[in-house]
C-alpha cells in the first residue's frame, strides 16, 4: 500500500491515533498490567499477542529527557520467550540463524537475525543461551515458536519447544546500575553488556541481562516464577515494587520504549522498519551473517546469492523538515530531487535534541550515501526537505 | 494468571477500555482502514498483525439489533490468507488438520483445527480449496504462514507458501443475499453455505464465499487485486463504495464481529475462548477429528490418547447475573455451589434478547452439564449467580 495513492490526511491521521484498543483475553495481560495502568498508561500496543505499553501521562519528549538522565522501569513481557531445550537444541538453534553460535558461551545474549527460506527477515530476537542443551529466544512480534516448531516437527528433531511464564522487566537509563545495586548487590557492575548472570530474588533465581531497547544503559530482569506459592502477578507486582521503592532516590519513572531514543540510537523495530520482503543485508546485518564455520542455516542459499549480488535498498538514518512529527502511523515516501520514489520512511518523530524530525528509513541504493538531499512526504501531505544521515544519530 | 489474586476492581477495567491503541507500521493498516476512520471507528484489536475495527459510533447492543434485521459492512482483512500451492500442496494440508480434505471439492469452504504436536489448538481457519494444488488457509490470530512454512521445510515438501494480497471484506445480516445480488447478479443466489464462487468485479476475478463471522446469513469477499493498474487502497475502497452505494436501500451501516451475536451464536474465538493449551474436543470440535481415511497429521498421536482417556473440560454456554456487562477484558472465575474453582467465563456480554449476561465459559466434566448452577465472580469482584447453558443460545 502506498500512501501516495488514497493517502492520510492529517486529521486522519491523529484521529486514529485517538482510537481505542478493545480489551479481551487474546490481548494478554501481564503481570503487570494491573500496576501500569495504576501509574496512568495512556496508550498500548500489542506484540506478540499481549500488551506493551506506549505511554503514560507524560509526553514522549519529556519521557525521553528523563530517560536520559534518570532511571525507568519498563514492562516489555511481550518480549516472549522461545525455550528450545533437549538434545538437538543446539542444532535447531543454529539452523535459525546465519549467526554462529558455536562458540558462544553460558551467559551470553546474541543479537541473531531470524531468516526465511528467501533469506528474508522473520524476526531479530536477543539469543540466551541457559546451558548447552537450552536457549531462551526473546522474540519480537512473529510466533517464532510456531516456526521453530513447524521446522523441529518437520526435521523430527529431538527438542522440546515451548513459551515459558517468563515476563522481561527492563530498567533503563543511566541510574539503572546504580538502582540494581541496591536491590541486586554489587555483583550487578560485573555483567557486561549482552551478557546476563543469574541473581537471587525473594529466595528465586532470576536471570538478568544488562540490556534492553534505548541507547542508555540497562537491564533486562527475566522475571519467571518459580515457586507454585506465588503466582505470577503476585511475585511480579512484587519485583516491580521492589524496584519501584528502591528507585525513589533515583527519581524512577514507569517508561516504556521511547521512539525519540530509539530513533537517535538507530534501533531497528521488526515490522516497522523491516519486514519479511527485507533480508538482513538491507538491515545492516552483515556482521551477523558471515560465519566462519560455514554452518547450515534457513535461507543460507538465497543469502548467498543476495551476498554475491549485493542489495538495491538499505536502512539509513534521515532528518527532515516540517512541523515536530509526532510519530507516524504508516510509512512517509521519500523521493528524490527530481521526484522519483526512492525509498520510505518507516518511523519517525521530531527529536529535541537534533531539533529535527528524524527517522529511519529503507533507501534505494544510488540514494543511500550519507548528506544526499531527499524530500519527504509529510502525513499533512506536504513536500519537505529531507537529508540521508548516517546510524545512530551522534550524540 | 488468575483474577483470583490480584484481580482487577472495576474502575480498572473501565480505564483499561479506554486506553488508546498505537499506530505504527507494524500494525497493519488495510485497504478499507482510511475508510473505516471516515465511518467513525471507535475502536480497534490487531489480528495477525493488522487492524481489526472493533466498534462504530453506535453501541453494541444497536448494532447488534441493527445486524440481525438489515446488513453490514466489514473490515475483516486481518483474516490473512495463507496460500499454499504446488505439487506437495494436498499433501501439506493435510498434514496440518485432522479434518480429512481427500473428499474436499474445489469451491468449498471447510473450518478445520490446527493442531500443534500435543494436539493443542493453534488455529481454527477456514480453508478454501481454489485448486487441486491451491489452497488458502484464513487464519484467525496466530502466524500459520510461519507453522506451515518451517514444517515444510523440514519435511522438504515441494509446496510454495505465501501470504497474498487479499482482503476479505465481509456482507453480514439478513439483506445481505439482497444486497449481493445487488451488485453482483442473481448468482450469488446459488452460492450455498460454506461454498464460495468466483465472480466478476470491474473485470477481476474475485472469490466470495457464503460465510462469515456471525450467526446470520452473510458473504466474504475475498477481495485480491489482480490488475496492477489498481493498486489495493483505490481498488478495494471502490468495493467498498460500491456495496455501501448498493446499501443504501437496505439501510446499511459500517460494522464488526458483534460480540453479543457472535456469543449467542456460540461461535468461538481463537486466544479468547480458547488457547494452545485447549484441544479439539474440549472446544467441542470432535466431528472435526474422526477422520474416515485415518491419514496422518500433526498431533495425531496425542488426540488419540485424548479420544481414549475423554477431555477434563469442555466450552459451555453459560448466563450469569449482576450489572448488564459491557465486555470482558479477561476471563471471569466459575465457582461451584460450594465456591471450587472450576472453569472461566472467556467471553461475556450482556444479551438483550436473552436478558441476561451471557458468556462462553470453558467448565470441568463434573460441571458442565446444561442446567448447572455456579457463580461467576464478576469485574467487580462479586459473587454472581450463574447457569450452564448449551451452545448456540436458542433463538
Amino acid at each position: 500500500m502506498d500512501i501516495l495513492f488514497g493517502g492520510l490526511d492529517n486529521n486522519q491521521k491523529i484521529m486514529s491515533q485517538s482510537i481505542k484498543l478493545n480489551m479481551s483475553r487474546r490481548i494478554r495481560r501481564t503481570p503487570y498490567t494491573n500496576l501500569v495502568e495504576e501509574h496512568g498508561v495512556s496508550d498500548f500496543t500489542v506484540v506478540n499477542h499481549m500488551l506493551l505499553p506506549k505511554g503514560f501521562k507524560n509526553s514522549v519528549e519529556n519521557d525521553y529527557w528523563h530517560l536520559s538522565k534518570n532511571v525507568q522501569i519498563w514492562d516489555v513481557s511481550c518480549q516472549r520467550q522461545v525455550q528450545i531445550s533437549g538434545p538437538d537444541a543446539f542444532k535447531l538453534v543454529q539452523k535459525l540463524t546465519p549467526r554462529s553460535i558455536k562458540k558462544m558461551e553460558t551467559g551470553k545474549c546474541f543479537y541473531i537475525p531470524i531468516l526465511n527460506e528467501n533469506a528474508g527477515m522473520i524476526n531479530d530476537p536477543v539469543l540466551l543461551k541457559l546451558d548447552d542443551d537450552m536457549y531462551w529466544i526473546s522474540i519480537a512480534d512473529s510466533d517464532i515458536l510456531l516456526w521453530a516448531k513447524g521446522y523441529a516437527i518437520g526435521l523430527n528433531l529431538d527438542v522440546n519447544i515451548q513459551e515459558p511464564d517468563v515476563y522481561p522487566l527492563a530498567i533503563q537509563g543511566p541510574k539503572a546500575e546504580e538502582l540494581m545495586i541496591s536491590v541486586f548487590g554489587k555483583d550487578i557492575k560485573k555483567i557486561k553488556f549482552f551478557n546476563y548472570r543469574v541473581m537471587d530474588f525473594m529466595g528465586t533465581k532470576q536471570i538478568i541481562a544488562r540490556s534492553g531497547y534505548s541507547k542508555q544503559d540497562g537491564f533486562e530482569i527475566y522475571f519467571k516464577t518459580h515457586d507454585k506459592l506465588f503466582d505470577s502477578i503476585e511475585m511480579g507486582e512484587q519485583l516491580w515494587k521492589t524496584l519501584w521503592k528502591a528507585g525513589q532516590k533515583f527519581n524512577i519513572t514507569p517508561g516504556c520504549p521511547n521512539l525519540i531514543d530509539r530513533i537517535e540510537g538507530g534501533l531497528m523495530s521488526y515490522g516497522n522498519d523491516f519486514t519479511s520482503e527485507n533480508n538482513p543485508l538491507e538491515c545492516n546485518l552483515e556482521k551477523y551473517c558471515q560465519s566462519d564455520d560455514n554452518h547450515d542455516f534457513i535461507g543460507r542459499e538465497a543469502l548467498k546469492e543476495i551476498q554475491k549480488n549485493g542489495v538495491k535498498q538499505k536502512i539509513r538514518g534521515i532528518v527532515f523538515d516540517g512541523d515536530p512529527c509526532s510519530g507516524i502511523g504508516q510509512p512517509l515516501p521519500v523521493l528524490s530531487k527530481d521526484d522519483k520514489k526512492i525509498g520510505q520512511v518507516t518511523s519517525g518523530i521530531y527529536s529535541p535534541r537534533v531539533k529535527k524530525n528524524i527517522g529511519l528509513s529503507m533507501i534505494l541504493k544510488d540514494y543511500w550515501s550519507v548528506g544526499e538531499e531527499v524530500k519527504v512526504l509529510s502525513s499533512d501531505n506536504v513536500l519537505r526537505k529531507g537529508m540521508i544521515t548516517s546510524l545512530p544519530f551522534p550524540k
